[in-house]
């Protein structure tokens, strides 16, 4: 029976293959005694080895596909099976309770769980209990006879459904065999729709109960474009979305066509589409898309993957890396982003009841203005290597920006000594993403080189919507008209000082705010890497005057997000 | 030896007296074997006995003082002390382990308090579990020799000095004996600063480390209008502070004579100044201090109190009662208005990262109609007995204002088959309270009578800052002039529809706020009920023009708060 199912569009492309259920099976077991210890300990025995062999094969196939990092996992993995205590304790438990193996082995691991879980504030210790828990999950599945869903196994296209997807599911996933990805949560910003355009993998988000609906093996159409999945679809269906998945290879193909060629519009305005990353090791991928630059580079990789503060020359090192493999392009790079939702190893920060309007960023920055001058210092001496622009994140009001120029200016000053030339091709800016500080742009823009809109925070505080939250997803609203508005002042405030305007959130890589944004005037556009060249190509058709002709009617005749989405997908159909 | 403390002046007025520190001794204990396990049972049941008198004797004090309710208390407080099962169990620890009285009661206490602990989501236990708290608190200083903090049991004129101040601190205070408050933490809009406000006790807030400068006993004076306080003061600056006490004394007087005038400027401009106030018994306060009605009327306390989902006929019978005692004036209601951080018992919410951010008031009103329907009947029955107004919280786009007025409508709809003229007095609001909702001010006039500007949440949302963390507060700024020109835009996108513009939120009963507000035309101040008075009088001195022009001094030459707060204190002087 066919089975349709509506979602939010997250990621463009069509996907057809069978379903594979990202969904753990029910690992619940009977406490109960056995008669004959001696098998129940060879029960669990056969269980671990042949987990542990799982493991061992499973590694030697990604050596040389993952970092050394990731596959270390597999060897903490093993290790944990391979431990004598542990293995002591459980056997311990058949032995002289006669506990069946399940429930021997589960007391175990549970109190090794509890015990991790409990040192809260240590990331390391959590992230240990992740791997306690996986290993139970494995043995108790092993033990049951279940199959555990195993995205590292897979060797055969697949849909992906699930009910959400994290880090560690998609740091799992390889394009060449997940060809769509369908989900019960998430919205445009979750983590499963930002990866899936970026792994450019069809996605669709938000469907509900999608993993109640499809089974394991079922044919699955994954429409990414328009947000629609069909369950076993008619064979007519198949060669139907066939075609377009196959126009869609073809676009894809004459897309590679526009690394090389500049961002312009068909009138010949000019414009920049950057790339928002990570870490430098993205920016070979950055320079594969043809980017013009980096519009955002975000430090906190640098912070959160050390057990200390890094150091300035730690610094200097990553950001003159990653400034020299753009071969002249502008590195724009913001300082330190992190929060009580993202605390640091060495630094630890009060819990908050609200994270995302809590301490953070820039205000840690002026707060503890040490870590804040190191940043700045490195960032400095990086800028002899190539061009670099920094830009502060959560400025709100016109005293903070002034004292992070002030602090910025001093350890100029101090590096100017030895080196009279240095930062004086750096460019400063902030992100524009607190509310108060887009309102106050005109008088901001007099104080800086760029501002950068982050839509995504942006959005979240003018809708007052965490947009990691599924219950108000229906907020997250780039096309409201008033939101389009506060855009469009934010450019204007620029361009009346001459500060450049860049964005620097998923709106900018929207196929749908596109002309909007160019009818506006925004100058840079950065987004995914893997958005670059659609988006190129996609200016390259665009005339601006028309452009802002259809800004103009966006605000002057719709009330509302839907309104302005419908304006705008007729409008890219006539022109 | 003097010392200076400065910190943020939360409530007018000024307070001299001794230090009363409310910061709990170290009530550690060492583990130890007793060798006469009797005379051990006899220091417990000692402690017990006087923890027992103490509490009956401050009941019976406090009889006629406090509700029932409140009183309860003590019931339950003495009713664990006096429990058997509780008794035995300590006194067997006691005998058969030889342990040491603290120890055998700490074990017993601590096993009750983490049971119940446990049963997290159940708020009636999360209460049991602080009063035992209390109790081993009481228990443990009464056998170590040590003096807790009791607020209750005051019976001459102190100074608070405490950490921070909660809700259950403030329960106990009486007015008559504490004489200011000064706290570590918190901001102006702090529980602390607002309970001070409403009980009319001078106090400071923010200080930092006001409870390691100050012992009990020491002299101290509070000065709430300039946020300092003096620690052990010469007697010459006693004498100065008491005479600026008695000045106060005079001037809020005068105060009392405001009662029944009319709420005008010196030119005659109308205004009215509204109680916000959170459930009916508060109305004669409200009514006392001379409100010309009730321009925020809370109704999370019906459902916060109740086990259940309340009644229409309850809800029914709570507003009609409310605006029965209002003779004639009006009574603004805020439909429900709760969320992740206000849990109702009968309806578990889920747990979010940002509840600031996440799914409540409005929203949840619209996702599950019934519970709003239901409210909406209740008002729509209640509007028969008294001017009623409605408005709905955290309206973010004009579709769910859409939305939330087509329920109304249609329950108006219903009910009018039998009563035809249901409703026809009831005026239609929104809070603006979100920023995306300000900058639509516009469009959003044209669809309702009136808007309620919420500073307190519209201030957070603007400047990303949780206005309950300490660490951000320094981003409560109404006085910002960006924020004043967002409040301007609401108060003139109102007017252009004839929509009348209130303000329910903090800022309306600051002094500094209140020429600003008259100079951009705000409509009706909404405030605690005991700035009513000082509102009225400050009022009518001042003339609406020079208001106007003050407002546009403040936007044209202040870049910051601090620069706006500064010229509206030379102007207060010169005018």
């Amino acid at each position: 029976m066919v089975t349709r199912v509506n979602g939010i569009a997250a990621s463009d492309g069509v996907g057809i293959a069978p379903a594979y259920l990202l969904t753990k099976p029910n690992l619940s077991f009977e406490k109960y005694h056995v008669s004959d210890a001696g098998s129940e300990k060879k029960r669990l025995h056969n269980a671990f080895d042949k987990i542990v062999r799982n493991l061992e094969t499973t590694k030697k196939n990604l050596t040389g596909k993952l970092s050394d990092e990731d596959l270390a996992i597999f060897d903490t993995h093993i290790a944990i099976l391979n431990d004598p205590e542990m293995i002591k304790q459980v056997e311990n438990r058949i032995t002289n309770q006669r506990l069946n193996a399940e429930s021997a082995f589960a007391e175990v691991i549970t109190k090794a769980i509890k015990t991790l879980q409990a040192m809260t504030g240590n990331e390391y210790m959590q992230e240990r209990a992740a791997d306690f828990q996986n290993i139970q999950d494995q043995v108790l599945a092993e033990l049951e006879g279940k199959e555990l869903p195993n995205l590292r196994a897979l060797d055969h296209p697949v849909i992906v459904i699930a009910h959400s997807i994290g880090p560690s599911d998609t740091s799992q996933m390889d394009a060449r065999f997940v060809k769509g990805i369908i989900t019960d949560l998430g919205g445009r910003t979750s983590h499963a729709a930002i990866m899936a355009r970026s792994l450019q993998i069809p996605a669709i988000v938000g469907c509900n109960d999608i993993t109640r609906k499809a089974a394991n093996g079922q044919n699955v159409i994954v429409d990414g474009f328009e947000g629609n999945a069909i369950i076993e679809p008619a064979t007519t269906e198949i060669s139907q979305y066939q075609k377009i998945a196959d126009k869609f290879m073809n676009v894809r193909q004459q897309w590679q066509q526009m690394v090389d060629k500049p961002s312009v519009t068909a009138d010949g305005s000019k414009y920049k589409i950057a790339a928002n990353i990570g870490s430098s090791v993205d920016i070979s991928s950055a320079m594969e898309n043809g980017a013009d630059g980096v519009g955002l580079f975000r430090t906190e990789f640098l912070y959160m993957k050390s057990d200390h503060l890094p150091t300035e020359d730690e610094q200097f090192n990553a950001y003159r890396k990653a400034v020299e493999q753009l071969k002249g392009k502008r590195l724009v790079v913001r300082t330190l982003d992190i929060g009580g939702d993202k605390p640091l190893r060495f630094m630890p920060l009060p819990k908050e009841m609200n994270p995302f309007l809590g301490y953070r960023a820039i205000r840690i920055a002026l707060d503890r203005p040490e870590m804040f001058r190191t940043q700045l210092r490195a960032l400095l001496r990086a800028s002899e290597f190539g061009k670099i622009s920094i830009m502060f994140p959560m400025i709100t009001t016109l005293e903070e920006l002034q004292a992070a120029k002030k602090i910025y200016y001093e350890e100029q000053q101090k590096l100017a000594v030895d080196h009279p030339e240095i930062g004086k091709d750096i460019r400063l800016g902030i992100m524009i993403e607190v509310p108060l500080a887009a309102l106050n742009a005109e008088r901001l823009a007099a104080e800086v080189d760029f501002f950068s809109i982050g839509t995504n925070d942006l959005i979240q505080y003018c809708f007052a919507a965490d947009r990691g939250n599924d219950s108000v997803s229906y907020l997250y609203q780039p096309l409201n008209p008033t939101f389009l508005k506060l855009i469009k002042h934010i450019i204007d405030s620029g361009h009346a000082h001459n500060t450049t305007v860049e964005m620097c959130g998923e709106m900018a890589g929207d196929r749908y705010s596109l002309p909007l944004l160019i009818g506006m005037g925004l100058d840079v556009y950065s987004m995914s890497a893997s958005s670059i060249l659609r988006t190129r190509s996609m200016m390259r058709q665009l005339d601006r005057k028309k452009c802002q002709e259809l800004y103009q009617e966006a605000i002057t005749t719709c009330d509302s997000m839907p309104a302005v989405k419908n304006l705008v997908q007729h409008w890219l159909v006539e022109n």
